[in-house]
This record gives C-alpha cells, structure tokens and sequence, in this order.
C-alpha cells in the first residue's frame, strides 16, 4: 500500500546509471537554478523606494543610482563567482571557498548560514507566494498557513520525482516570467520615448532637503535583497552537464545579464511612471498598469510573477540536498543526507527541506515580514566569508593574472561585509536569533564530526594482524512452555552447539513444577534451568542469568541467545503476542555484549 | 529519565505475593466499587421529576411512586446480583453469566457492552464533573475538554499506583459524600416533621389532567439512571479479602440499602419541599438551601457532590482491567490484558480505558448531554442479559429453593428487559451507533478468538514424537567494507561453522575490484561474493541472494544471517548511522524463513 502511493507520488525507481540523463542542460538549470535570483526583480525596486520615500516624493530620483549600484554589486558577484566556478570546478559555495581558504569553522559558519537560509528561502517564498494569492482572494485568508505548507508539500514531491523532472516543470513559468516582464520593459520604454507618458518627476541630481548617508545606504541594503539567490550556480556545478564548469559559467553570466536587465529596467520605468510604492498595490503592477491599461497582459504578468514568487523555493530544493551532501561527506552531517533516493536525487536532504521549512512556515504564522531580515542576513554572511576565502585563494596560489582577480573579490568583499553590516545596526531586533542559533548549528556539527571520527578509529583494522579467532559458544534458549516455536529453536541451537541451556522464568511453584515433569517427559537433550522471579519481570531475571554465565565462561565463549519472533500472517495480529521476545531484544542488545538470534516462527492463518 | 518519571508517578515496583495484600476490605471495596453508583443519587431525582414536568406541578407527586418502583428495581437488583455472587464466587458479571447460560455469542455481547459502557462512565463523570466545576468557574469554561482529560490522566495515574492506593484516596470523598447527604435528609426531615416547611404541593394520589403511561414510564425510565454502576461489585469478587464472595455480597447489600435510602429520601425532601427541576440549579442543591440556607453546610454538600462525579468514573477502572482481563483468559482480547503491571493492577486495561475515554471525551467537545443515553443502554443490556442467564442457570442447576430464586430474576429480566425497551423506543436518535458499534466489537472478540485458536493448533507438539533435529548450517555475513565490526561478525560465524560466505553489494566497479583486493590481502579465511546493485538497494540483492542459497541448500541446512549492529553510546548518535542493517533485518524477519543474528557493537566513545 505505502509502497503503491509512493510509486504514484514519486515514480519508478530509477538505475544508477541513469544519473547522467539527470544532469541539467544550461537551459534547464538557468530555470532550476535561477528562479530565486529572479523572483527578487518583483520587489526588488520596491524595497528601495519604501526606504526612501521616508524623505519624501523628492528623494525618489535616488533610486536610479541606488539601482545602478547594486548593478556595480551584482556584477561584481557574477564576476566573482565565475571566477569561483572555475577554481572550484567541483562545487563552490560558499562552504567549500571558506572551508578551503579559512579553515573548517569558517567553512561551517558559511555552510550552516546557508543552509538555515535555503530554509528562510522556502519558508519565505511560500509565505509571499500566498500573500499574493490571499490579496486576490481574501476569503483564503484563514487557510494562509494551510496553503503554503501545501505549496512546500507540492514542491517536496516535484523534487523527489527527480531534477529533471522538476526541471521541465519549473522552466516554463520562469521563461514566461522573464518574457513578461521584457515585454513590459520594452513596452514601457516604447511607451516613454514616444512621450506619451506625463508624469511629474524630481529630476535627476536635484537637491533634497532631509537626506541622510545612512538613509541612501539602507535603501541600497534593501536593494541587495534583489541580489539573493545568485550563488545558487555555484554551488551546484555537479548538477550540470559536462562540461559542467563551462556550463555553469556560461548559465550564471547568463542569469546576471537577465537579472541586470529585468532591475534596472524596473527602476527606470518606476522612475519614468513616476511610481510610489503603495502597501496595496505593487510597484510591477503600477507600472503594467500605467503600461498596459487592466487588460490581459496586466493580470498574465501579475498571475506569473504569483507563480515565480511560488518557484523560487525550488532553488533551495536544488541546493539545500548538494550543500547537505557536501557537509555529510565531510562527515558535518549524518550519513543519510549522501543517499541518493529511488529517483537519484538526494531524497532526505529534500524531504528535511520541505519539513523545516513548514514547522518555520507554521512557528511564524507565514507572517513574511518577520522572516526576510533573517533571510537577507542568511545570505550576506557567507557571500562575505565567500569573497574572503577567494582573496586568501588568489593570493595563496598566485595564477596568472591574480591581481586583478583579488581585487575583484576584494572589493566584493568589501561590499558584501558593509551590506552584512548595515544589516546587523539597522536590523539588529530582527536579526539577533542568528547570532544565537548558527553557533549551535555549527557545535552540532563539531559533535558529529567528532562521533564519526571516533567511530572511525574503533573500527579501523590493522589488515596483516587483526584475523578471525574460533571461540567457544554457549546458547541459552528462553522458553515459556513447549511448543513448535521452542522445538524449532532448540533444533537450531543444538545444530550448532552442544552447549546449549534452555532457561524458563517461573512466578509460581505450581507452574514451576508442572513445567519441568512436561520438559523431562519430552527430553529433547537440552537441560532446563528454572528461574524465579518474585515480580513479573521477565528480563531482570534473565539478565543476572546472563551474568552468572559471562562471569563462568569468562572471555572464552560467545554467549548467544536464541529468541524465536511471531511472524503473524496480518500486522494487526502482531497486538495479539505480548512480543516480551521483542522487549528481550531490545533491552539485551542495548546493554549486554551478547549476540541475538531471532528464529522467525512464520504463522500461516 | 523515563524510568525515573514512572517510578515517581506510579511507585516501586511491587512483589507478585504483595497481591494479597492489596485486597480489598469492605470498608474499602463499598467506596471504590460504589461511587459510581451513589454519584447517581446527585441526579436520579431530577432526571423522574424534568419529565413529569412536561404534565405540570400537579404530576410531580408521581415522583414518590416511581422512586419507590425504582426502589423496588434496586432491590430486584441487589437480590438478584446477590445470587450471582454466590452462584458465580471467582466474578460472576454479565459476561460470565451471560456465556456460561446462554452462550458464548451472547456473553460476548454482554461483556463487550460492558467494555463499552465502563469507557463512557468515564467520559460521562468527567465531563459531567467538569460541567459542575465550569459551572462554579465560568472563565474555565474554554477549556473544558483539557479538564476533563486532566482528570482522567489524573485517576489513570492513581490506579496504576495500585487497587489499595486508589481506594484509600478515594474512601474519604466517598464517606463524606454519604455522611453529608444521610445529614441533609435527616435534617431535612426533621424539618419538615417540626411543621417548619410550608409548600404548596400536589397531594399523594390526586388527579392529574394530562398524564399518560408514556410519560410515567419515561419518568421511570429516567429515574432508573440512578441504578447505573450496580454491577460493579459482582465483577469485582476477586478483588475481595477472603472470604471474597461472602465479603462481595455483604458490600453489595450495604451499597443498595445506602444507595436506596439516600434516593428515596432525596426524593421525598424533594416533594415536601416543593422543589421543581430548574437548569440552572440541581434539585439537590435546592433542597439542601431550604433545608440550611446558603451556609457552610449548603458549600460542603457541593462541594463533595462535585467530587463524587469525578471520582463516578474510578468503578470503571476497577471493573473494566478486570473484564478485560476475563475476556483475555478466554482468548476473545489480547493477551496483554492479563499482564500485571509493576504495581499489579492489569495496567494495559487501566491505560486504554484511560486513554479511549479521552479519545471520547475530545470527539464529543465533553458534551455530557450525548453521552448518556448511550451509557444507559451500555448498561441495561448487560443487565438484562446477565437476569435471563440467571433464570437459566437455576432452571438447569434446580438447587433447593430454586423456584423463588428464578422468580426474582424472571422480575428483574423483565423489568429490565422494559426499560432498555423504553430507551430504544424513546431515545433511538441517540443510540444507533451502538447497535452498529457492538456488533463490530463482537466480530474483534471472534476474530482475535480464531487467531489464539489457531496459532496454539499450530504451535502444539507431541511429546513423545517432535523432537529437536539437527541440520547443517550456512552463514551470511554482508559486509561494507573491512572493519572490526566485520571482523567480530565473521569471527562469531567462523566458531560456528565452516560455511561462511561474507557478501559484498557493490554499486560500482571501482569499489568493488578496491574491495575484492583489500579482502585478498586481509585473507580472513572466509570466502566474499560480490553483488552488484544497479539500483541504490542493498535489501533486493541480498534477497535473491538469499534465495540462491535457499534453491541450493533446500531444506538440509539452517540459514543464518549475521547482522552487525552498532550501539551507540548516546541515543541521538543512532541517527548517524544509515541503520541499513536494522533495515535488512526488519525486511528479512518479515519475509524470509531464515535466522538473523545480530552482533552488537558497541561503541565506547
């Protein structure tokens, strides 16, 4: 039954080697990869026109430079990350620059803030996603939570049926998302140069009375929020076709150049259109609406930016498992994060995803607001510690030309730590639970490591000394009666041993004494040794049994004991058996260095 | 930790032979096995009086002769039961009644109506408490359910204390509740005989316009709630210091001539006084001011009135473990049902009672209103099925005086037979889902019935013919790699036997000839098979494997599959291990007809 659903949910199992048609073409992973990156374009704009029209309507002019700059800051990212692509060939996030070039808790720094931020991501993109459905129709207002944790649940699925697959789904509302908006770019410019747009703007440069530095700077701190998502590429360089780094350089300059273009068009039009921001109303849709008129292609662009908004948590579906992969082979987390599932994706890392990000989505009521200065910071620390780890990288290995690249990187880093910081004085209320919670993220993963480290060292074996030893062995059998079940196991332990004991828990003289005369009567070979218990515990007696045993035959024998197990025809049977052979087990093999050896007594009706 | 909280909630653990010692005297058997039954003195009276309401106060003088009908059901009652004790002294409920005389199906229904019925004791004086206490405290009225639940876990955990703890707890309440309202009628009645009480009321035998033999019947139907809760003492036989029987029948002619003398005074105060039925006040209470004003006396007797619905529901958690226990001996529950616990009450019974009647409480929001009338069918069935087994019992048996005998069960089978009648005809809205419910919990007994049949048919030998054979051996080891974990298994399989084979699943061809050639030079003496998997599944290959080796080895040899198993050292530390070993050995027992032993390892850091 489990089985079936998960079939119909999920698909066929698939082989292997079936993992290269898994890999993504460019134009496949431009769509996976880059959804998040884009999305921001629907309020990126946005973001900073609310910082500024805090000094009033005068002060909007500013945005077209702010705009520009995060241009400078975006394409210095792009620049900087290709750079990392083709350094890191095998993967760069931000994990494995900072791991590299500054040491392993750097590493963990930037790879726990990532992971809590591939998160942030799903949590957040659920949230706004069904805040832009429940704004169209607020009688779903109730169900807010109720939606975007069936929204995670879809996408959960999506990814486990596979890349591909995913791939195919999701790339079709992200091209139609980029089309849209060029054509409402393009529209719109048309639109202004024929001058048939008379809206009554602050000109450029003109003087504003109440600006202040640290008001410019948080508007382009704002701004940089259309910057998340943009290292998505690399750290996904594995998930590309061959040749993987070539591809993904190629997908990320491309995805810079379509970011770039969509922002900075926006700006423009807003500034053109003369477009407040509007708590009701979002400025894309002001300037579609100044644009198009309440046509068709107002509500297309507004309906596939809902939907993009949606599909920007599948780029953490994409890089939350690869991160996990990376961090668990490095022994920083458990082992099942490497276990690729029937489909090849790795199965557990997207189901922890999917299941983090709706307990995040239901702890915040999937109150948006509350969660993207959490997000924001995510994002910004390991950029920094990135851009960091790529100046020691430069200046370690010195290739040709690496002057230039430190100083890319160097002034990426710069930009990023102010950005970063900006974020902390201006945020700090929202934001302080960071602070709290990635060095506990970043202790687990010590504490992992170490387990599995240690567990290491007791395993290891010296191949020229270390050799199987032939010891002794005694059986002991727990009976309770004389039935097929104990026959069956006596059988198999005198088919190994002729030092086997069969050992009966009695609670009162009566039963005690009726059950040896039957044993003596059926003398199978075996002796039988009566234990008292004056409660009705099972185990404790056996236990002390056990130790009289081990102290006797001190370390010369394996002591096995033989437990036969109901196999009932129906699960629900199982209820029917007191299972004390399973409490038996369990307790014995948690606390005693004996071996367990369950006979299975298959009941057929 | 767990074992500590239990230890704190629950108490040591006790001896088996300190059962005796947790017997029940008659002082305390009266206040554990009849609260159930006095509670209902705090509504009988109203429940006669609301429907002779519906004919006006001129009718509410009927009242005086139903609750002598009444009184003379209890003694038909109390006489019958009497007999029971004596005829059935090991317990003698409707259930064992019932099977022995007329039948297993027929018992079942009995004893599953019980089971039923003992769930909604509790569910109802709960919820019925918690509306006195909600009543008292309006502001606690939201949370309703969550008291109800409390009170429950609360008397769930005194009763796995242990019988004597419960009853010691619960004597005090039990013995001030009679002893206030014996106060109040005396009081009451002392009263009235000093010509102190000047109600206007209807006069004994006077005409009434509007009445008809539906509605007295109805009134008499309603006034028999009082006698719910009666049979708990004929369950309870073993429970009692010897000489139980004798013990258990003076108990249960002690609580009938209690419960009937606080009846029909309560109904008489309630007629002299004048006293009409009001929502919002209980006829109890009304009297209990006329009788002393709003004093001391008034709070105490509401107080403890209060109280004696809560702990209503403790009957059932006497009667219930111990029913379940009889039905488990006869193999109709499973038998986990006749396990003692620490404290030697059958703690599985006292835990799903508890737990089943939350589950109620919560799916009816504590609606005491639609709980009750299913109550009282739950009980008058049983009631009239246990008086027709009777009537049986002593047409067979024909002892000395057994004429009169069958007459006071002929009476009493009938009048009950009535009144469920009544229920059904009145109320059936109400009920139909018990006559859905019992016949699906009859089908459970049968089924569970059939299963211990056949599993005993299937597991019994002949003594003198089945006796242990001894086979040749094969031994799996799977291994992963070469480790001490590896080494431990294959030295354990090697003592053993010669037929060791360790298997290898290798996913692709690099590991595997890296394997192939670190086991050469390792050279344990034990032969590797290599596996490939071209899904990630290490379980499907090692099954055909399995299956190999079974078409080979025929029936000749036991198969034996070594498992290691890691133990960790801290619990949480299981999770980073991939546990596939725990994985084939859940598939493997449940599939396969072979041996799985399993080698602790445990980790010491």
């Amino acid at each position: 039954m489990v089985s079936k659903v998960k079939r119909l949910l999920i698909g066929r199992p698939m082989k292997s080697d079936e993992l290269d048609h898994e890999k993504l073409s460019k134009f496949k992973a431009l769509a996976v990869l880059s959804s998040d990156a884009l999305s921001s374009v629907a309020y990126g704009t946005e973001q900073i026109l609310i910082v500024l029209m805090v000094a009033g309507f005068s002060a909007v002019w500013y945005s077209i430079p702010i705009s520009v700059a995060v241009l400078g800051l975006l394409a210095i990212l792009i620049l900087s990350y290709r750079q990392t692509i083709f350094a890191y060939p095998k993967g760069g996030g931000a994990y494995i620059v900072a791991k590299e070039n500054l040491g392993v808790p750097v590493g963990l720094m930037a790879g726990g803030s990532l992971l809590v931020d591939y998160i942030l991501t799903v949590a957040v993109s659920a949230s706004a996603g069904t805040d832009a459905l429940t704004s169209a129709f607020p009688f779903l207002h109730d169900y807010s939570v109720a939606i975007a944790i069936t929204v995670i649940l879809i996408l959960t699925i999506i990814n486990l049926r596979g890349v591909t697959e995913a791939a195919s789904f999701i790339a079709i509302p992200v091209y139609l998302f980029v089309v849209s908006i060029f054509v409402l770019i393009i529209s719109g410019v048309f639109k202004y140069a024929t001058g048939d747009v008379h809206a009554a703007i602050p000109e450029l440069g003109s003087a504003v009375s109440n600006i202040s530095l640290f008001l410019l700077l948080k508007a382009f701190s704002s701004g940089c929020s259309a910057l998340t998502g943009v290292e998505a590429v690399s750290n996904a360089i594995p998930n590309f076709k061959q040749p993987a780094e070539k591809n993904a350089a190629k997908t990320l300059v491309m995805m810079g150049l379509i970011l770039g273009a969509m922002f900075i068009g926006i700006s423009l039009l807003a500034y053109w259109y003369g477009v407040t921001p509007d708590p009701k109303v979002t400025v894309v849709s002001q300037i579609s609406q100044s644009v198009f008129g309440r046509g068709f292609l107002y509500y297309a662009i507004q309906g596939v930016t809902a939907l993009i908004l949606f599909l920007a948590a599948n780029t953490a579906y994409s890089a939350f498992p690869l991160l996990s992969f990376m961090l668990a082979k490095d022994k920083f987390m458990p082992h099942m994060f490497m276990v690729r599932g029937d489909r090849l994706g790795f199965s557990n890392g997207i189901i922890i995803l999917g299941v983090l990000a709706s307990v995040l989505v239901a702890a915040f009521h999937g109150d948006t607001g509350s969660l993207i200065p959490l997000y924001a910071v995510g994002v910004f620390i390991p950029f920094t510690l990135s851009q960091l780890g790529m100046m020691i990288h430069w200046y370690k290995t010195k290739p040709s030309a690496w002057i230039q690249r430190f100083v890319v990187n160097t002034i990426g880093m710069i930009t990023t730590l102010s950005i970063t910081l900006i974020f902390i004085f201006t945020k700090f209320s929202h934001i302080w639970m960071v602070f709290i919670f990635l060095p506990l993220v970043m202790l687990l993963f010590m504490r992992i490591h170490r387990h599995y480290v240690n567990t290491a060292d007791q395993l290891r074996i010296q191949l020229d000394v270390d050799k199987p030893t032939i010891k002794g062995s005694t059986f002991l059998v727990p009976v309770s009666g004389i039935t097929r079940v104990v026959l069956n196991s006596i059988s198999y332990a005198r088919s190994l041993s002729d030092n086997v004991v069969a050992v009966y828990i009695g609670f009162d003289e009566e039963e005690i004494q009726k059950m040896e005369q039957k044993w003596a009567e059926w003398n199978p070979g075996v002796r039988l040794i009566v234990l008292r218990s004056r409660y009705r515990s099972v185990v404790k007696p056996l236990i002390r049994f056990i130790e009289t045993v081990e102290w006797k035959t001190a370390s010369t024998d394996h002591i096995t004991i033989v437990i036969p197990q109901f196999i009932t025809k129906h699960w629900w049977q199982n209820i029917l058996h007191n299972q004390s052979s399973l409490l038996i087990r369990t307790f014995l093999v948690n606390h005693k260095d004996i071996v367990i050896t369950t006979v299975p007594y298959h009941l057929n009706k």
